[in-house]
């Protein structure tokens, strides 16, 4: 797994692992029953402190996006993750936002909804 | 200006205090050219640093939100603010890859986008 992280920018390490993650899934990239590192081999592989992998694998678990078992290890989740309406649309305030004073349409606005979730199922499809 | 900020967070006070400021104007709560406190009387109002105010300010005038002279102080700026496409699909990204795995199809997805920019749009309209 290539995880690119950025120690230069503000967003936490943890969760830019979550975030590489979250659209390596969403991608294709990763697929369901896929194995992830050790939270110990991912510290090794990327430089980080183990701490910070296990925050980024625990945050995936809570949001279902990986599993954990003493056997398998931790593998890519095939059940739905739990996101809620309400939450995706709390982060989409922010951005709606700020498309709105640049001057955007609200036509201009959903295509760049409608490129952000094509680009992923584009992925998918390539992956398949 | 009611500003509430929320130290137990992950998310820094200078980026709450800009998003909430953006959000502000785009809501219709704050209107071009409304007078925003000096950095030292909004540090002192919400008992955080001056650094910490003053980095939100530059982050709102590189963004074009908001202006400031020496005589007038600093106001909500009227022109459009900067943001690209490309920077709106960035943030978009992760909020897209979440909507998808947690089973959303491609119509649940859009109507949470209008609703993201609808929602400015209404309170705009109750301001005017």
């Amino acid at each position: 797994m290539l995880l690119q992280l950025d120690f230069t920018i503000e967003t936490p390490i943890y969760r830019q692992i979550h975030d590489q993650i979250v659209l390596g899934i969403a991608s294709g990239k990763l697929s369901v029953g896929e194995k992830l590192p050790t939270v110990r081999a991912l510290a090794i592989e990327t430089g980080v402190n183990v701490m910070t992998v296990n925050k980024a694998y625990q945050f995936l678990k809570s949001e279902g996006h990986i599993s954990t078992d003493r056997r398998g290890g931790t593998v890519i989740a095939g059940g739905k993750s739990v996101t809620t309406a309400d939450k995706v649309l709390g982060e989409l305030r922010l951005p709606a936002a700020s498309a709105k004073l640049s001057g955007m349409s609200s036509d201009e606005w959903l295509d760049i909804c409608i490129k952000a979730y094509k680009c992923e199922e584009e992925n998918n499809n390539d992956a398949t």
